[in-house]
């Protein structure tokens, strides 16, 4: 997390960050109070300020924009992107948007934090990746919102892997496991369907632990092994307005054209060996980001589930007293746990997106680029298009490009 | 919780609540949380107004202002109270000053939120709780901090306890452990004074600990026997300005004048038996409230450091496929879940405040008495004097007076 | 446990340890499994045999000689002790004949392993223990059965406390749960009248955890204040013969005389306190017995229904990456697991009656003092006597006497 | 398990069944300790007899007869078959040898228990299984060890996925995670040589996870795509005998000829998906053999280091109350346990052995094929044959022979 610069003056008197939010669904909602709370909590060097939301229907924007405390709203993200008192473009849309917003907002001369997965497509992210890199050239970060990189306990893993108490890493192992689909009756949402989706469990959980494997190991992937699978095929199609999570039905149906799960293996650049598995059909399993290290020296284990607490095994240690610690990840020394509670008092799920703000007002004010960057999400997607091209050519080990 | 009657018209334009708040530190920051957020997440029948904050020393009490998002500062609480303009008086001091703010703010026609334990005497609480059930008749409601009823797990237990699933109660056993003075070191805070506090693990930790059985089991206790004991009976002062949980030490020493931990037994009216344990010496248990809760058809667990889970053991199942489940309490029907993420998407300590400021603005609006009451913290204050009478005395069973 | 002895020559020729054991239901079970495998598993200085068991009932204790492998079966326990080829005698019969069968055992010279407790009052307890210390003067040994000394877990957890690794300790925590007795239909066996048992959950469940916390403490309890309670105080007659744990149910009822649950809080010597409970009425509890110990510099936690786990907590390490760690019990340097199966694969419940043979034969062929002692035994019972005078007396404090 | 006929007269009595057993390390005292017990704890309809033990070492194998109980030692497996006074002879030999001793036992007449993998080609389990079936048709039985069908939380999972309440199976996630390879220093002992163990991690637990997958699933993988590979490719040679676990090491090295990690996916004929991992490097994992089964109507999970335990999610009852549940597998209708102890008293690993000799002699008893039989161990073989060849052409998809 590094030691960023302390800010002068009040919080309520540093130069504002005005920030324009596209979107106002389950994301809109997360990161509203993102930036609605960093600065009440953290110490920021730039003052947030809620400037607009952005969706199509004029009276959900405006309910939305009077809920989350929103000072105005947009039904045109162009118009948006046109005002001048707009320093930043947060985007939370479906991902097949991502890359014409972020790019005209980068064109515009604006901040943006996107999103996951970047894109739909690995020629969308590379367009975005070099846009923003341009970009940062003139002083305009970009980030991409992979948010369980800022749960304490997976930043607090990094660290370990970092300081070297794993060792050479030997085995990676990653699930995301979830069960809303287990019932054949819920009907096609926006996340079934390809063409607003790119993917299914890949590219909506798989990305999430391509990137958390990725920015744990410290290093790519560099070739994959993959099955995917359909398990049903036809679902009723939604009965008017609907979320990706939940919808009515209706008597008609349509095909699913994701995947329902995503399985693959894959090697890292050092010879770590992974396993990888996403999927909406583990009955029970609501939220289960699982994710284990093991290294030559020790080992780390987490699951989103019980998110403020981080198993470690130091396998240095005499065997005798050994064993998988776990760590309560709230003491004060802990990424981002001096501006909460005392120890034991737990965050949740929300509090990535505060982490993910303060980081990124941070580096907007330092001048830093902000991990992870457009290129990080370039990085997952290449992931992704390799987990679809070997699944596609009968598992067969499939190189990451780039 | 019950179902609240629906507001109308967008948030923006509902009849704000204007709150004042005195005391700034750990228990100040959680209130400001609770009170900026609940408005934007709930759909609140009346608008939560951050109107004033108040401390003593200025300079602090306007950058609490600042970061914490108060409209105003006061540097005296009877001059907050003697504000038209403040509906709703929440006092986050410590106790031994809640019961001269709560009475001057009832008799201001103030509605009031104090901060657990009500009171640090039996008397201050029957002059609060009396005084409350006058303002009552005037239209003005009270209510005591207790916010550990308040997370969805507990608040599940207790509806689960309600539709008679655990049958006729026969145990509980609950525990508060934390380890924060195991140091010999750690310097003589306010919290560790009689005359400050009251008491030390006893009316800290116990107090929640008491509340949330009686608040589950749904009756009171009835007697108690108790121990207490203070393990180091002297510590180095603090240096300067300290909160109660942190502080530099300086050279000097001074007496602890209160218990570090309190184990007792008990009896509720029904003829259950519980046992309690409240203490700042378990090291290792950051924040381990724990409460298990038997019955004639079945059992409940709940550990605050693991507070989205509830376990529960449906003792009318065949033994064959019996056993203690884990109810990740974050599905849509469980209490307050509707308004947040979804399923396996877990909240954190804070939330508990969010909480209380919902349940509290739809009493306002609705004029319905808002628990826990000012006679639940006295209910609350009796066992702590049951039990600080039996510790007197030998452990011989004291009954509850009351 | 100490480093025994290393003995000469194949096993199959050393010097026979030849046993009678009184009693064949649930204990008898456990304890010829433990005579018949200690020496296929350990390298014994002397050979047990299966020379005799004893039951009132020919048929029955011919069936259990033939059933469990012991070479004779003899009809009353005074034939048994008169028999000259039988070196020890090992006793699994209720409490109420403990006493009476081992002062016999001890004037006939022989050893004696008894069952836990000791006996059902402390006047026969020091009798017993009296005549064990006159009978080790003629170089007899006397052995009481508490088994749960010998887990590899509590034996571990025992050495980590000599080592000093919790330092100071300052709580204990015991609870021994089972759920057996919820139904109120479960007949009248044996457990429940005092005249066989003694006491119910207290003497069954409370002793064993009496001296688990004791063992574990290094120190004996000072005091006691406790609550007893019996929640059905009429059960239907049981039919026929009966176990003390499962028996058919008759039309006719009786009276509970024994306590169904014993809640107690007590103060070491040393200052530290402890909470037990025991109870047969924990609706999902099958056996959970559950000991907690903090001390200034760490802590440890064992349960019973997970034998081959030890939670420890390091309280002298970084908070930054402490943790309870659970050391899974099964590393060829922990007690009594060189002699078992690699790393990872685990021991279960009987074990613990095989550990107490190999400890008990090494007693007796280097001729030193076996333990737990009677006199162990006995100091359970003082402390029995003691929750039991306390209990009546209103939960006064009341001293363990000797 | 069904409901095996119940034998007459008393145990000893019974018609013996003459045990010859070649090998005498690890497995061969863990199966010791199974035909030693089994008659003990179960009414067994046949008599087990420790006949002869066989093994190279003329001292080492009378040193492990007279620790084991055998009656007699051989130290030619060929004179061991030859003698007519066995009945059944139990393999407990490496891989390399069971076809050669398994073919002429059989062709002998004798009734056979051989040591899992069954053999370390195809080409041999595929002799053996047909020269099992051969035998069948002559009254002789023959059975492979995969000794984790046995225990009784797996046993227990095997019926309820009979039963239907998993519904359409989704998803089977298995890893079998030891550590005791990650030291380079250790030496290179039999397991780690292609041509006695045949394969590494792959054949050692991987056989062990496609058996138990298989047979929770209740059907055969179709096809695998897989990735092995070896980390530490050099070992120090070992000093003098060795068993395969454990050894001196010499100043020499050798080349590790075996996989040291095997990763793979797979597919059964009903379309789940399946993934698998079998690796020695999972620091601070002894023996973490764990399966999660996601059906669409329920879930269950089970982990080797706490075999007691089964987890198990009821899909279809409302999320309100839904959750896995931990099963304490220890009640007296759960699978084997009628014969143990009363509930949450814990079997060890040990017991699987006990249940396997259990379930052997009632086969011979009454003529049943036992299972697993040769013909699910040869299963078991095609499908680490097809991960081989899978890893050997870059993963690609493999479907499973026969």
């Amino acid at each position: 997390m590094g030691q960023p610069q302390q800010p002068d003056g009040p919080p309520g008197e540093r130069t504002p960050l005005r920030v324009g939010m596209v979107g106002y669904a389950f994301m809109g909602a997360a990161h509203s109070q993102g930036w609605r709370t960093a600065g009440r909590v953290f110490d920021l060097p730039r003052r947030p300020v809620l400037a607009a939301i952005c969706g199509r229907d004029e009276a959900a924007v405006r309910a939305a924009a009077d809920r989350h405390g929103w000072d105005s709203a947009e039904t045109d993200w162009r118009r948006l992107i046109a005002r001048d008192d707009i320093d930043l473009v947060d985007i939370c849309t479906p991902g097949d948007s991502h890359a014409e917003i972020a790019l005209a907002a980068l064109a515009a001369g604006k901040h943006v934090l996107c999103e996951k997965p970047l894109a739909n497509t690995v020629a969308e992210a590379e367009a975005m990746t070099a846009a923003a890199e341009a970009a940062y050239a003139r002083g305009q970060l970009a980030m991409v919102g992979f948010n369980y990189r800022r749960v304490p306990a997976t930043a607090l893993a990094r660290t370990m892997v970092e300081e070297g108490r794993l060792g050479t890493l030997r085995h990676l192992r990653v699930t995301y496991l979830q069960d809303w689909l287990v019932d054949p009756g819920f009907p096609l949402t926006w996340r079934l369907r390809r063409e607003h989706a790119g993917s299914g469990s890949l590219g909506d959980l798989g990305a999430h632990i391509v990137d958390l494997a990725q920015f744990l190991a410290g290093e790519p992937l560099a070739g994959v092994s993959a099955l995917t699978e359909t398990f049903v095929r036809e679902r009723p199609l939604p009965l008017g307005t609907t979320s990706g999570l939940s919808a009515g039905a209706s008597a008609g149906t349509g095909a699913v054209t994701v995947d329902d799960a995503a399985l693959f293996t894959g090697r890292f650049a050092s010879g770590a060996l992974a396993s990888f598995e996403a999927t909406r059909y583990a009955t029970g399993r609501k939220n289960s980001l699982r994710i284990e290290l093991n290294g030559e020296r020790g080992s780390l284990a987490f699951d989103l589930e019980r998110l403020n607490e981080l198993s470690y095994h130091d396998g240095t240690e005499p065997g005798t007293h050994a064993g998988f610690r776990r760590i309560l990840v709230t003491e004060p020394d802990h990424p981002y746990l001096d501006a909460w509670w005392p120890p034991g008092h737990g965050l949740g799920y929300e509090h990535t997106f505060v982490h993910q703000v303060r980081d990124l007002v941070h580096a907007v004010a330092e001048g830093t680029r902000p991990r992870p960057s457009f290129a990080d999400g370039l990085q997952v997607q290449r992931v992704l298009a390799a987990v679809e091209e070997s699944a596609e050519k009968n598992s067969v080990y499939t190189p990451v490009a780039g």
